[in-house]
């Protein structure tokens, strides 16, 4: 392989999670060795990896992080938790197992394989996706990585895959599926936020639920037309409305817990209804909700008052990729990099170090998927 | 119009559930006069119609009918029970409009329109599905009949629509959607029996879940391989054993309410995931569950354990037949018409008169779906 950096050192650090057979999580700091780049490869130095609600999962397992107990030295630290009874059967599977983590990310490509398609990147700034990206080198394929306009530092395109795809899926979604318009939930979110823009640009009526007031101006000072706040005691209304408005059947539900879906089908159905014959299996418009995320662990209840033309499921964004195929994909992929500093530009409160993600009083806070708080791991600071 | 009868009334009784404005169901038998007929239309004198767990909604509109008081006379008895306010607001429109109710039923052909179609008609008993058939003369296009072999009684006609057409509907469901077993709910029912018996002929794994032993022995005692009861202690375990033999990804549920579909959900999931390696979004099986019915009405509650790769909705006899086209609802309905004495037979334990079901007594117990328990009205039973 060619390299254009010297300083690519012999070993690395790496973000590892673990839960062991005593039924603890161990997160730590792994020595890698960098790996020989096959022919189609480059070489990432990461620079910047956001920490999305999507990382959370793998990266604690569940585990009540509020309880952790710090050990290793100043320079490893090693973070462990106890794991419950209920988390730990559904962990079966990775017992044994120290996992990398991190699902996106950016850096400068610092080494290429024997392709020219990989030479052509060498020193250019990268975007790539795939998991393992808490780490200081990684490995990708050059056909896969999103090369960005000249110039632009690593931070620009470090979330330019999860939040642009799900926006831009969300919306490829509801025209294969034949919906026109859309509702979601914790709107405020850095995602919910380019969906905002993202639905201006391209004419999609949109209906945010947030949860507080403040999140609701927030939205509306970026342009968004129908927000509805789930804390207020008109909230069904608001919804109901809303929907009526915009004639949206399907829903992205970031939350998953509760009665939120609920609410949100049922209100459909009532705008649906109004202006249709009784029957009592409901309307037969179609209504649909996905959910894609667990901000909320628990259970989701359906009250049923719906009728009976609804369907909900869950929705990920790796399936989603494979289904419409690479030519679409590459499509989007374009659109991404083209708007990187506008529509699908992301904000962060926080810059950390790979030591940074060990230390309570950083985890503490970026386990709480807060609105306004958005952190980005730098994996070449030193601290 | 022909008609093979001189006793063809001029008025005739048909059982009315009207929502009033003053929030009450009110349950009646109207005089109607029978209607006159298209060139395409024959007129049915209705000998028998099943109550089943799909006409109880409309006919009972949600009322507590054991708060309900009978008045009128003898002959025209008027049951009235007061609404819930939570039920008046679903049922907001059909308030003053008296329905009649009933979705299928049999009975002899007395008169004919003049189209030879009709005409053929004449005299043969034929089996109707679309409402209105607790009624005792009934209009029906001669096209849309199902003309019963010669000889047939009514009785043997009257459920030849909602519970074969479901049960080859969920089969057929099975095979479009790509999977290649069932999971069944409130199995022991008349049509989780007649599931059983096709599934075998059909060759289609079936997981059967019932609520008590003896209907787990009823469905071995003809030939069901696996039956899972969900009062036992070892119901989750059972379960996923089943699915784990039968691969079965595909669950129709009659209940609706409570935690049985999450735990089928979980069940295919770990089936799934035995054999796969550790996701933190899930097993990518894809897993679906229908509702079909509601027998409990309390919540559906989830408890989205199973990854991302599901789906629940609900599912309904009549778009799946409009989906499938009248080509295979003809071949549908010819396997029916031939196995109506075996595999599609029904079994009923009461017969009743238009009257009777406005009787407390009568009413109380077919409102229940007690498994061994079906009713059968004749609307020409005189009381």
């Amino acid at each position: 392989m060619i390299t254009v950096s010297s300083e690519i050192p012999d070993h690395s650090l790496e973000l590892r999670s673990l839960v062991t057979d005593q039924g603890t999580l161990e997160l730590s700091l792994a020595d890698v060795t960098p790996p020989t780049l096959a022919a189609g490869q480059v070489l990432v130095r990461m620079e910047a990896a956001p920490i999305n609600p999507s990382d959370l999962g793998l990266l604690f397992a569940g585990a009540d992080m509020g309880s952790a107990s710090v050990g290793g030295t100043p320079e490893r630290p090693l973070v462990t938790v106890q794991l419950s009874d209920g988390a730990l059967r559904a962990l079966a599977a990775r017992v044994g197992q120290s996992l990398s983590v991190g699902n996106e990310g950016a850096g400068t490509v610092v080494a290429a394989g024997t392709s020219s398609e990989a030479q052509g990147l060498l020193a250019r700034t990268v975007a790539i996706a795939g998991g393992a990206m808490y780490t200081q080198y990684r490995a990708a394929e050059a056909s896969a990585c999103l090369v960005l306009p000249e110039g632009t530092p690593a931070r620009t395109g470090a979330s330019s895959f999860v939040n642009p795809l799900t926006a831009l899926g969300m919306i490829e979604t509801m025209r294969t599926e034949g919906h026109s318009a859309l509702v979601h939930t914790a709107a405020a979110s850095n995602l919910g936020q380019m969906l905002v823009k993202l639905c201006l640009e391209e004419d999609v009526p949109l209906v945010n639920i947030v949860r507080r007031p403040e999140q609701a101006e927030l939205l509306r000072s970026i342009g968004a037309v129908h927000v509805c706040n789930s804390s207020a005691s008109t909230f069904n209304n608001d919804l109901t409305e809303a929907i009526a408005q915009t004639s949206a059947t399907l829903a992205f539900d970031a939350t998953g817990g509760g009665r939120l879906v609920s609410q949100i089908l049922r209100a459909m159905e009532v705008a649906a209804a109004a202006s249709a014959e009784y029957s009592r299996y409901g309307s037969t418009v179609r209504k649909q909700a996905y959910i894609y995320g667990g901000l909320d662990p628990s259970p989701t209840v359906l009250t049923r008052n719906f009728g009976f033309a609804w369907s909900l499921g869950g929705w990920l964004l790796t399936p989603f990729l494979q289904n419409i195929g690479p030519m679409r994909l590459g499509q989007l992929r374009d659109r991404v990099a083209a708007d990187l500093t506008t529509t699908f530009a992301s904000a962060y409160s926080d810059e950390i170090s790979l030591k940074d993600m060990l230390d309570p009083t950083v985890f503490s806070r970026y386990s709480k998927h807060s609105t306004g708080e958005k952190f980005l791991v730098n994996p070449q600071l030193s601290d």
